[in-house]
């Protein structure tokens, strides 16, 4: 299936987690707010840069982006989420009916992208969707948007880790190395079994729980901080672009 | 030298280039704007990544920056430009008659930084300050913000280019690896022994002109969409931080 491909079964109304489609494209997390936000957003970004690298930013009331030329930022990710006042209103496969003409899209870069790099390294990886938690960890504030950093976990082989850093790290675009390897504790996180966001993956003997920044992070910035309005994705439903995974790789 | 005391020897209207002083310690570039202005400059650094790093951002009204805890923007460099409608009016050692409490400063990554890497990998450098030129390349634009890319030259021997290539590319945040390597005129540039900026470097016999992004560019953007008012450092007249070269590599 290509991204385009992909898109369109979005389009049509198809909701799936996202990991492992259309492999080789990048996926990327989406937060749209009014451009008189787009400011902070993009202030939280630059000061957040493991949780919130930028792939792109639209211009106001253009849902389209030069990572999918053709594609429609309403209405071709698999599921979204509505946000008023940091509220979650409804989850939706088509975010048509609440997009204004106000908003400015930021696509932020996803972990999913260095998937098929940790599989080409050897490391094997699990599941439809990757676990995900609120951490007790603050990011650094900006003036109208604070809130926790949020990880992905994958259990990774303990004579792997190594590996996964390396791999990982040459591609600070879409969350590079890990924030965090092998004590879920030390980031408040007190039982991997029930993730906040996405779906729980047993950590088998000898694996290590190694987690990464995650670009759910503007979603748990928009629940602290309340902005007005918010669309985001659904976690681990993400927009596939069709950038290459390779094109992020330093 | 250190970086705090370099800071103060500017402070006290020491006016120099800054390549080489206080090896080991990241410099930046500086723009400051209108905090109305200071959406339109993160986009345009989003959009153009290459010769826009983004190192720091202050909040609005505020001189001082986590990067050099102790430090003054508006002193603690060794040269400032002003504009006033994308021309420039002044250009001098210290920027607090101008300064207001509106203005946001953004800290941009900055080539000198990877000097010491391309020093410890063989590579010869010369000169106190690099030649800078304004290409026939355009940035991607914002709504408000458009203007030509600006690069760096550093002549480097025909055998090390690969080298440089290498060190360099492992640093996105102060511009990572070349945007262009031996032919000046293919980035519009007719004349190298005449730089828009900084001082010219003679091209030894065996020598290639190796072309990178630069952080002037975004001062070529102040004079192309004239933004009613902003600061910069003079070019080569950068900001000495605290943080270390080895901080941003990967």
């Amino acid at each position: 299936m290509t991204a385009a491909e992909a898109r369109a079964r979005f389009r049509s109304g198809h909701v799936t987690p996202t990991a492992g489609l259309a492999p080789g494209h990048t996926q990327a997390n989406l937060i749209a707010v009014p451009v008189s936000w787009a400011y902070d957003v993009l202030l939280f970004a630059q000061r957040n840069p493991k949780p919130c690298p930028v792939l792109d930013v639209t211009d106001a009331g253009v849902p389209h982006t030069s990572l999918a030329p053709g594609a429609d930022l309403r209405t071709d990710l698999p599921s979204y989420r509505v946000w008023v006042s940091g509220s979650l209103v409804t989850e939706c496969p088509d975010a048509t009916d609440f997009w204004r003409d106000d908003l400015v899209a930021v696509l932020i870069g996803c972990s999913f992208t260095f998937d098929s790099f940790l599989l080409a390294a050897g490391i094997p990886l699990r599941g439809s969707n990757v676990p995900m938690y609120i951490t007790d960890r603050p990011c650094r504030p900006t003036p109208r948007l604070r809130g926790p950093l949020v990880v992905s976990m994958r259990p990774i082989p303990a004579d792997l880790v190594d590996t996964a850093v390396s791999v990982t790290r040459l591609m600070p675009a879409v969350h590079g190395s890990p924030v965090h390897i092998g004590a879920p504790s030390d980031l408040g996180i007190t039982d991997l079994s029930h993730p906040d966001f996405g779906v729980p993956v047993d950590l088998l003997p000898g694996e290590v729980p190694v987690f990464w920044a995650c670009g759910v992070t503007p979603q748990a910035a928009v629940m602290a901080s309340k902005p007005p309005f918010a669309i985001t994705h659904s976690p681990g439903h993400m927009f596939i672009t069709d950038a290459l995974d390779t094109d992020y790789r330093i």
